[in-house]
């Protein structure tokens, strides 16, 4: 992964970071850096997640959805972190295999879902740590009743992966699933490269050692300078500017593969530093789309925006044939390839023209090892993010509340206060 | 529609609007509405949207769609405004075509996408107003020419709108494709209740005329007062929080039909409020998935957010099967719409309980009527908050410049100042 810090200097932008105060900081990430590599020497809570590519075991994974390899669609039952990883990976690598993700409980969508697909061809991936979560057990029940309504043995079409007790380990017992271990100390959206999000991969067809090969890539990389390590850069430059009043970070890859990683970043950002009344506050886009639509507010909108602009410097192209339409001219001669790159570096050239602090980051392509790498180097640079903030990066306490509720809701308790009204029909 | 705004107020939240500001706010409501008005009333430039529920052409929408009725797939190439009003429409009402939009020049995903259709089974939508934006143009070549690869006659399959004049008229003529024109004083993001945003609804099987009557349904609701006009009430407090600190506008549907709702409002509210250092970010979340990843950030992040959470209030329901497993006693006897109504009302309760502000906005059902009436209620939402912020409304001037440099670029000029460099690999 190669990361430009150029146009996010205050020299070029507005606001900016000047050169010497990232020197300054870079004090700070050295510092950072000590603790990260300590709590992975120790395997501690949530620097665990930095030790994957050495830990995470690429034939468990192989053998557990090698039963369900003829199948047709695979179906994975998580949310949130038990669903963005696979999905981001999956939605990256094109496969025959058809990918769905029911992480929602939206009646109408699962049913439809159900509807749509051929349920003895479906392989089903059932992902909870606690075995309790609402939306994925809600969800696996329906589905599971759904198979039982077709005829279909759900126990022959079902793998899990969950903790080493609970619901779901207890239901791999007793009727035999294939059963993958969470890994231990790793939180959800840190769990990417590991038996949460690897699975929909293997079974997709895509080179498993590849993905953590390029984890691996990651790993070797990170240094105790920011001018040293990508990742370290991207994460302090990011603190720096949302410091600095740039408190949205608006990711735009422009490759259509990587819409998903977009949101895979968009929790990762937002629920590992939005805390303590800190963390910046992650836009999803997508180039050169997303110039048609959120490009105005990013150029001429308020300050407050770093723009991270995400590129494969290799991808398979395709000519744009001669025409004999008007006013084209400038495209003869030229490729898809050509006209996304050419977007690329006018809009990286506009938001600096206008002062908008953007920072580019290139991989090499949307393949296996490249994006093993490119997961790996932005949950180091959402450590380092975290280390620079002082937040407790690993955890999510602020959407307990809201599941209490919920479920005390559903019990009929008096739960919540008073909704305060103001009706306007 | 109902907004309901209770959790809006001073008394609540944090930033919040005072209800006495509101009533002097509604004084320029009261004028701002009158602008609306006499803009409607003149068929001016952008405000002529509001009258598409009358202007709207539904005969000859569903006369050019005829043609194509037996289509497997609609591949609408447009991007932006073009493409956004459709997705919208097509995402959000079930049905059998498979809809596919290509707004984006990735070669690798038009390739995917071209290898999994077969083209002689599919309709393709070309929207283009100058019938020259690079990107769809791009993409009608390269549709064309796989067409022609096929052996498929692309003159039988493919149907344009456009302007009076210009490449993609002159096309239409010459092969005598059904062509629309793209409505007059209609800027493509408020284009959806049009030619531009119909065709696909149609040719899906949608009722276009109950779009429309949504649509007049809010027309008819428009009022100058925002306490009587849920449309006002909207764009008002958007407004009024963004002037308190409430910089984000984190636009949360509780349906996973309308994630594509969440992309059209963002575009609508990005690059028609985003100027002259103005304007309020929109964020796409979905409701419940992202109380797994974004909801930690708007609960315990800065106080820069307003959280809008949209639901249908009748849905087609599916039961949670009863179960064996332990700690799921909670589910008993409810579906997954109990489940997520209760994860809907707690989240909004936990955006209370920690004063962040929010807005819940109910529409009746996701089907045809309540969708032309949520767009059209956003948009005039929209229009009313830029004549309070004083901003024009109707125009994107900032991507100007990025497109011309790109295709200074593509001709080979030297375009771009030099790009300041500060790369870490």
């Amino acid at each position: 992964m190669h990361v430009d810090l150029g146009n996010a200097l205050a020299e070029t932008a507005t606001p900016g970071v000047p050169e010497d105060a990232l020197t300054r900081l870079d004090e700070r990430v050295a510092d950072a850096h000590d603790r990260i590599a300590a709590g992975m020497a120790d395997d501690k809570f949530g620097y665990a997640a930095l030790n994957l590519p050495e830990t995470a075991d690429a034939d468990a994974v192989r053998e557990a959805v090698e039963p369900f390899a003829d199948s047709e669609t695979l179906l994975t039952v998580g949310i949130g972190g038990s669903a963005l990883g696979a999905a981001t990976l999956v939605d990256a690598l094109d496969s025959d295999l058809d990918c769905h993700f029911l992480d929602n409980v939206d009646p109408e969508h699962v049913t439809g879902l159900l509807n749509d697909v051929d349920l003895s061809e479906t392989a089903v991936h059932v992902v909870s740590r606690s075995g309790t979560t609402a939306e994925t057990l809600a969800n696996f029940l329906v589905v599971r009743e759904a198979m039982a309504d077709a005829g279909v043995d759900w126990t022959e079409r079902t793998f899990v992966t969950t903790g080493l007790d609970g619901n779901l380990r207890d239901l791999a017992d007793e009727h035999d699933l294939p059963a993958l271990a969470v890994p231990e100390g790793v939180p959800g959206r840190f769990s990417a490269l590991s038996t949460v999000g690897l699975p929909a991969a293997a079974l997709a067809g895509h080179d498993v050692e590849a993905i953590l090969a390029g984890g691996r890539d990651g790993m070797d990389a990170l240094a105790d300078s920011l001018f040293d390590c990508p990742a370290y850069a991207y994460g302090a430059v990011a603190y720096a500017l949302d410091q600095r009043g740039a408190s949205t970070n608006a990711m735009m890859p422009y490759a259509e593969g990587l819409e998903t990683f977009a949101e895979w970043f968009a929790q990762l950002w937002a629920e590992s530093l939005g805390k303590d009344g800190l963390g910046q506050t992650p836009a999803r886009a997508l180039g050169a789309t997303d110039q048609h639509s959120q490009l105005q507010l990013y150029r001429a909108g308020p300050r407050d925006k770093l723009v991270t602009l995400v590129r494969p410097t290799e991808r398979a192209d395709r000519d744009i044939p001669e025409t004999e339409l008007e006013g084209l001219d400038y495209l003869a001669g030229h490729s898809l390839g050509d006209l996304l790159d050419a977007e690329f570096e006018a809009t990286e050239a506009s938001l600096a023209e206008s002062g908008v602090p953007n920072v580019r980051v290139e991989i090499d392509a949307v393949d296996e090892r490249s994006l093993g790498r490119l997961l790996y180097d932005m949950e180091a640079a959402c450590m380092l993010a975290g280390e620079l903030y002082g937040v407790e990066t690993f955890t999510q306490p602020a959407v307990e509340w809201g599941k209490e509720a919920a479920r005390g809701l559903l019990r009929g308790e008096e739960w919540l206060p008073e909704k305060r009204h103001l009706g306007v029909e």
